[in-house]
């Protein structure tokens, strides 16, 4: 793609990204006139826990996105693509979260709901993973000091397709323990990679 | 327009862009209490697919929208106004989507849903050459380095409207083929230019 | 303001305008399962209109915006307060647009709505005089060469709440002829200052 | 984080905190057909007064968090973890202004909401002081020059969550009353810190 810099690129893709975890806040049902407040907001509270953990995990995608970007000296068509397919899956976690929240409150289809939502964070740990993976496989395009690195940062993507198939699979016994899943492995990926790290 | 410069431009225009593809979300519909889930969901299944081709569409417009102003070096009224034309169009997108998957699923109108989508489609790519063929009128706004590819340009970017209004017309015997017409085309436009290729 | 450069005040007044213009589109409803949709569309075309007129003139509130700030070098609190002031005005135009296509439809209360609508442009459009006229009150601010023709941009821009004003006298008469005004006014914005003609 | 720059951090947050502001609009009820509108709006006058605060509240959060990151010569990941947090307060706001707004509107539960209200500004505000005590408390992420001014601005943050915590209770006994102290916490956030006065 003639000029379309990686700064680009990440400036776009910055914006889906807000864009998606403000957007989440819509999803919470205002009560209706009459209602009291705080029966309203504990009846809620399955709405308000799977809110704060798809922003978590919305800002964390952000984080590590920033920083495989940092290792991009070079754009290509199939990049764009890949990048296009996860801003698809991160666009579209207000809907599971939605779906979850509703679920949980009423208590039916919820494991069904958890499955779902651990399904979608998998969906988009894998087009993460899935450009890693692609810049493993395409140094030309890397910056000359992440050229070495890039082995580690696929095996370390890899584990969260992983974690959140682990988690759908838990949703199919318990769904709030699915979701607490879910929390772990967005306080995991806040950690910085291991070769970062001292 | 006194410094108001290319960069700028586009970057407003990214702002739209970003937003539009994200909104396309908000248009899914959260199943109610006590819904099975994946019944929902399969029912869902036509506005899923309209919302990932809206949303993959909005994406090469995008990259394309990038690629056209990177061989503009001076941005003039005319050229503002064009531009806007194209972001109202492509902001409009979330309706002609919403529309389909609503028609689709219910099984009623879903031919006129689908000749709308395609028109809508087709107007924001009629926006598009409009902004090639007016480059190519002023050669004086672009890039030097620009100035020989123009009519290629306009030619290849003409294809799109041509392309959804055939869209359009499959629509009036078959929606669901219309929005795989649809996709298609999205897919061919995200080949680089001819003369771009090797 | 320490270090609150025009630029950055710009930025972030672009992300606003930018989503400002492209929600407005979430205010068009969808029509129903098994509704003929030329039908409904027919219905809803004062409500296009409205939003084609929304966005048109948010669109050159955008570039009369950036026009401005151009011609800042320097920023401090009352500019900023007022800037904001502008903003909240244009988010919140959404609003009045959605009940003027709603009143247009239905035939009740459309010149109320009417009013309301260039009410609601000439409080933005009024912000926007308060910023030039503040600005021609503290040279220090302006960059050099934009000093000698903010007397002109005042007069200019209080042009905006005056027609604004004369619209929502009109929609007093007849709504549609009121909403055809604030098309002329939002094109009649769109040519440059007349110290940048020829 | 490896490259994560404050000027990322910055922008990724405006764009966030624009959105938010925005997006307070979708929260006013556009009045149903055949409603008068001037009776509509009269009704709706505690929402738009929830929704100008808010929308205050939100724009001086943002020059608040501009002057912060003015500061900042290095982002570590609790910096970012507490940044994202403030995000996600903020993003929150749209929720508790319109449950306030409905809740004046009808007069039931107008005092638990304002509560609600002055809490959630009150998070907001607390986990801004929060990034000025980890800086206070880790000089080596700050500039230099901003290195002699952290405790000054630390003891001016917590203002906030002490006011707000005022309004939370002043809301226990009047909820207007307590929308009037918020808009005035804003107002005093107005001002610049005084380190920076003469």
């Amino acid at each position: 793609v003639a000029a379309l810099t990686s700064g680009r690129v990440e400036a776009f893709s910055d914006g889906v990204i807000a864009i998606a975890a403000t957007l989440l806040v819509l999803e919470l049902h205002v009560p209706g006139a009459g209602t009291d407040i705080w029966a309203a907001i504990g009846h809620q509270l399955p709405s308000l826990a799977a809110y704060v953990v798809s922003f978590g995990t919305i800002l964390i995608f952000w984080v590590n996105h920033h920083a495989l970007f940092g290792s991009v000296a070079r754009v290509d068509r199939t990049l764009l693509f890949l990048n296009g397919l996860l801003l698809l899956a991160i666009s579209f976690i207000s809907f599971p979260t939605a779906v979850l929240g509703g679920a949980l409150e009423h208590g039916a289809y919820a494991r069904s709901a958890a499955a779902l939502y651990g399904a979608a964070l998998g969906f988009a740990a894998l087009c993460f993973s899935a450009l890693w993976f692609y810049l493993h496989r395409h140094p030309e395009l890397l910056a000359d000091q992440a050229k070495a690195s890039t082995g580690g940062a696929v095996r370390r993507a890899l584990l969260g397709p992983a974690l959140y198939g682990a988690s759908a699979l838990v949703a199919l016994l318990n769904a709030p323990a699915a979701l607490a899943v879910d929390a772990v492995v967005a306080l995991y990926f806040t950690l910085p990679p291991r070769h970062l790290r001292r």
